[in-house]
């Protein structure tokens, strides 16, 4: 058992309370990691703010990190002290059903004790000073200095990479390249449209730069976005609040026919409809990245989909943490992907509330807490 | 100008009336047909019946049929007198954006003008005795004697086909097999749920036996389509008014996870969920087939996207019908595929009403007239 320091979610709706909490060592299977780096994801305050209907308190919040590992616990085979890591809240065992089909990422070796807060033996590393249980988050619980989480759920990086830009690989970069790249499988020469130009949308984007999509429509609200976006490759801009008419019938001609590709970074039904229906008919592919709020639901007419158009999801893009993470670090290493310009903001774990007040203000596309 | 015996919809919701009509010989691009044989399909119904808010009136129903080139018209290179073949509802004129796309089937060469009921150069060749024109139907006209039909739109077939048997192949059959082969391309061993065992849910049926399916659900309140189903290849019956709770759960428990592929053909919106829903999360595709009524709306979770499910269409089975519907006549010729025991009934011209009436009291699988 050692102590570290953690923001705790306490409560649905409160801020996060930074304290001392124990942590027991890693057991079979497990990896006690040193977290150095985490970002903070629209996820985190979702559950924070008491949206998620399936949040748990209190929890220690927090999936993407990048650290250290300090010990490992028995069996533990892959990893050893020294390895530099990024946790997976999408794990990847290599043998249950879903990991052995290439069709899917989503690995359910761990899925029911994750969705509870819980490691895969049923209870919690982490506890209060009083011995309270703290529950864990999307088995990675980042917003500690320290964390234990299951070893199929740690992908192994370079030592040379920086702890304070690839702990976005842990959630943000990999969910809107992989959109592209694993569950799109964009073709060279493809127009597409990206709704929504946060973190997530900007990393669809450089993401169809790097399919070598010859159009990338980024759509938003926000014209301050317009400038970073043209950065990672976006061609056009539309303002739908600038669009006399019909946001569709306008993205169509924008297109030419409408878009081979759409990906939804919003989170907004209406939005994700609006994204269907600028697919290109016969052929046009839809992909809802974006989580929506509980009960929301999509609609459209099935004439959409009867005339060729397809609507899909991807859940952290369609990847496979420890095979996919690795190589996307290096595409990073190698300057194929930007991340420095989209980390807006570094702050101390004290500081950690204050980043959720930079989101709310749209005033940063990731800010990152360091230990 | 020849004379030539057709039912006749003359007006939203009244009976065909069997009338002998003019008909002007084909023009450049085009070919006359002698009709020999056509099924009578939902989709002529919807029309005829006046659900069918864009169904256009006086016309000449009918779209899937089978006969013989009696003229060529000026340019015709790809047919002459007396080939055997099925006009196309969906033409393959092998030159534009959609015919040169392989991702779909959907050639817009004369989109236009068959849409409006008529034939590419914006007049019908169709008249009453009287002079007044009669319009086209879905490019094909099949409710007549003889239809004048562009080259790009007949599929030529062997001779020694029956056109009483393969004339089903112009819609429903392809609709059906091309759903499983063309759309979802059902790998072998894989689990199948089929809504709906009318004419298009038990081409599906025989789709997947094809394609080596393992289990095949198929999914009627009627219990009296389960010989049949069963004769064409379904392996599992549920009715749903017998299903205790949830049909999703049930269908999911049924296919051990949810189903790899699930194919709606009811054109009922609710069905569609459900069968989106039924399919296995990670990689489960549903497939809608069926015609939703006017306006009618299909929704969902996006979280069922999310998590890996992918909704989708197909029209004319995603197939291309000059090269694809050959090679299905031949299946039928070598036994790989069954029509027979689905043609029901055998009605003269003079009898077409009665197949509607035989449709709606779910007597018939599939009523053909034969000239
Ligand atoms: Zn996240
Ligand atoms: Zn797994
Ligand atoms: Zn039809
Ligand atoms: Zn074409």
């Amino acid at each position: 058992m050692i102590r570290t320091r953690a923001a705790v979610a306490v409560a649905p709706g409160k801020p996060l309370e930074i304290m001392e909490v124990n942590l027991e060592g890693p057991k079979k299977g497990e990896v006690l990691v040193e977290i150095k780096a985490t970002g903070l994801c629209h996820t985190d305050e979702f559950t924070r703010s008491g949206d998620d209907p399936e949040g748990i308190f209190p929890a220690i919040l927090g999936h993407e990190g990048a650290g250290v590992v300090v010990e490992v616990g028995e069996g533990v085979t892959s990893l050893e002290v020294g390895d530099h890591v990024i946790p997976l809240y999408t794990p990847e065992c290599r043998e249950c059903e879903y990991c052995l089909n290439p069709k899917t990422n989503l690995c359910q070796a761990i899925r029911s004790t994750q969705g509870q807060g819980l490691l895969p033996d049923g209870s919690t590393r982490f506890s209060m000073l009083d011995g309270t249980p703290i529950y864990h988050y999307m088995g990675c619980s980042t917003f500690a200095n320290h964390t234990v989480v299951p070893e199929i759920a740690l992908a192994k990086i370079r030592k040379d990479a920086p702890f304070d830009k690839v702990c976005y690989i842990g959630c943000g970069v990999t969910t809107g390249i992989g959109a592209v790249i694993n569950t799109a499988k964009v073709e060279i020469g493809s127009r597409a449209i990206v709704f929504g130009l946060g973190g997530i949308g900007l990393n669809v984007i450089q993401g169809l730069r790097l399919a070598g999509a010859d159009q990338i429509v980024g759509v938003d609200l926000n014209p301050g976005k317009v400038e970073m976006a043209t950065q990672f490759g976006m061609t056009d801009f539309v303002n739908p609040a600038e669009v006399d008419g019909d946001l569709v019938a306008h993205l169509v001609e924008l297109t030419k026919g409408g878009a081979d590709y759409t990906f939804d970074a919003t989170g907004n039904v209406q939005v994700m409809r609006t994204a269907l229906e600028a697919a290109h008919k016969g052929w046009g592919e839809s992909i809802i990245i974006g989580v929506a709020p509980a009960g929301a639901e999509i609609s459209t007419r099935p004439f959409q989909l009867v005339t060729g158009r397809s609507w899909r999801g991807t859940a952290f893009g369609g990847a496979a943490g420890r095979t996919d993470v690795p190589k996307i670090v290096d595409w990073y290493m190698d300057g194929k992907i930007e991340i420095d310009p989209m980390i807006t903001h570094k702050l101390s774990l004290d500081e950690i509330n204050h980043g959720f007040d930079l989101m709310h203000e749209g005033k940063s596309i990731r800010a990152v807490v360091e230990f």
